[in-house]
Parts: structure tokens; C-alpha cells; sequence
């Protein structure tokens, strides 16, 4: 995983790119951006940089924050003792990006899957959104995204968001949301 | 209510504001951008400008465009059908906004009510949004804001809107939610 350093300058690449795109945001939340590294050590290849806003029982709503070409993995919201599992609205603030959902394969592609494991990623029709432009996936449903080559702001907006929940395709993954 | 050309000539100018915040939008949704006019014939006094991303049976999210001092007169959302009210989170992303809500009344406060009816607004208690700040209002809660002098952009999180639904505490308001 990243050490204190590697965060440090992580940290302030996303805060840079998000005052490039225009987004305000409080000290504290600029302390606490969060960035998943998946349980992999290859953040700036697969990661996500994330500010939630508000995650309460009704609804969450967060800024993420993509490098060039960094992918999101492979997951699904699944249904949580007996709550319906997240849906989700993402819509590009800044940069472009490429999500990937169930349905017929989109050849060609614009964006490779990061090297993983056979099998870690499953689902191969394209969206691309640009600024201004935003797509909703059904809970339960198979997806992952990856920015195009200038990075990406993006913001999800959902149900109640409970990470610790997803189930990622890629077995390797733990997502432990913290930091 | 406005005329066509009115109507035009506010769109023009809430586009205008969108754009100088750096939100991008489609040209559907600049095309049906929203203007509240809540019945009153006094757009820039008490109005709303409105782009509505998505309202599922979950969640909603919108971006209010306010012109300067311009307000948004009291209200609350009801339980509708035995579905809880609207409970939202209000984000400033540009300008600044100040909101009323149940509360000890603040003094002095930063904004006077527009000219109404009295007993038109009974809640004072005075929180001031600035780019990147938030406040969470609780389902069938008493609230009203204003724009700043310079006007405001803010982003609305919420459960599911059901606009038609709203009472207003102005027994003149109509909130028809059209164009």
C-alpha cells in the first residue's frame, strides 16, 4: 500500500484536479479525501480518489476523483440485509470516462481493462461521458470505469452507500473503506 | 407570470451563471432548465432556477441557480402516501446562500424576507453557505433561503422529490412544477 508520502502527493494531485474543475470544498473535507487503493498496490493504475458529501439512510452523494486512465474495478452493489442494493448516477463534472456495464461488448473499446487476474473483469459495454453528461446503474448490476487520458471528475449521486458491501468480480479485492 | 420572452431572457442569464461556476450541462437540460415562479408574478424576488439530474424513487439531485438576494419562499415537505417526506442536503458550489430554518432567530440577519403576506415566513435561524459548505434539512422541517448579493449555484441532495407535494407557509403559493 501507499506509505504517508505516497498519500501526501496523491492527496494533493486530487485536490489540484478538483480546483481545476471549479469544486469547492472545506478544509476538512480536503483533509479527509479518502483514496481506495482496493487492497492493491497500484493506486495510480487501479484506484479511486473520493470525497463523500453526505451518506446518510436515504441517500449519499460524493465527488470522485480519477488520474489518467485509472480504472475503478469490477463490482456490483448487492442487496444488505434485506435493503436494496445501491443505484447510482454518475455524472462527468470534468475530464471524460468510460464505464463499462452489462451488455453486448463494444468493439472496439476505448479503454483496456488494468492487468488482473482471468476473470476479474466481466462486463464490456461502453459509456463514455463528457462533461455534462451522466448515466444510472440498477443495483445488483456489474460495472467499472476507467478516466480517459486527462483524468476525470465525477459525481455519484445514489441511495445510501455502503462499500463495505460491494462484491468485486477480481477476488484479490477487499475494499475497506478508510483513509 | 413571465412571458415567453422573459422566460428567455432568465434562462439566458441562469445558463450564464451555470457556466461562469464551471458546471457543465446538455443541451437537453439547458433547454428544460426549470423557473419556479411559485404562482407570484416576482421571478427575481422569489424564484428558483432549477436543473433536475435525476429523480428516481430513491434519490434526486438538482442544481438551484439563484439570482442575487433572490429567494425561495418557506416551506416544508410532508410525508406524501405514507412515503417520509423529502429530507436534502444543500451544497453551495458557488456564491452564497443563507438559509432559514427552525431555530432561535438569529440577529441581526443578513437577509430580510421579500415583501409578503404576514405569517408568510416564521423561521429565522440564520446558516450561511459559502462555496463547498452544506446543511442538511430534515424531512417536513420549515426552511426558506436567499441568494447572496452576487448570487448563488447550489447543488441539492436528496430522497426522492415530490415537488407538487410541498407546502408553503405563503397560502398564496402554488408550486406547479412546469417549465
Amino acid at each position: 500500500m501507499m506509505n504517508q508520502e505516497q498519500r501526501a502527493a496523491c492527496r494533493d494531485r486530487i485536490l489540484a484536479m478538483l480546483d481545476a474543475a471549479g469544486i469547492a470544498t472545506t478544509a476538512e473535507e480536503r483533509e479527509q479525501v479518502e483514496m481506495a487503493e482496493f487492497g492493491l498496490d497500484e493506486y495510480e493504475v487501479t484506484g479511486l480518489g473520493i470525497i463523500t458529501y453526505v451518506n446518510n439512510d436515504r441517500y449519499c452523494a460524493k465527488e470522485l476523483v480519477m488520474f489518467p486512465n485509472q480504472t475503478c474495478p469490477e463490482h456490483r452493489h448487492p442487496d444488505v440485509n434485506g435493503n436494496r442494493g445501491k443505484t447510482e448516477t454518475f455524472r462527468c463534472r470534468a475530464g471524460e470516462v468510460m464505464l463499462y456495464v452489462e451488455g453486448p461488448e463494444t468493439q472496439p473499446r476505448r479503454c483496456a481493462q488494468p492487468p488482473a487476474p482471468d476473470g476479474a473483469y466481466t462486463v464490456f459495454y461502453e459509456i463514455v461521458l463528457k462533461p455534462g453528461e451522466q448515466y444510472t446503474i440498477d443495483a445488483d448490476t456489474l460495472h467499472w470505469f476507467q478516466a480517459g487520458p486527462a483524468g476525470a471528475v465525477v459525481s455519484e449521486f445514489s441511495s445510501t452507500s455502503r462499500d463495505e458491501a460491494d462484491v468485486f468480480t477480481d477476488a484479490r479485492i477487499q475494499r475497506v473503506p478508510a483513509g
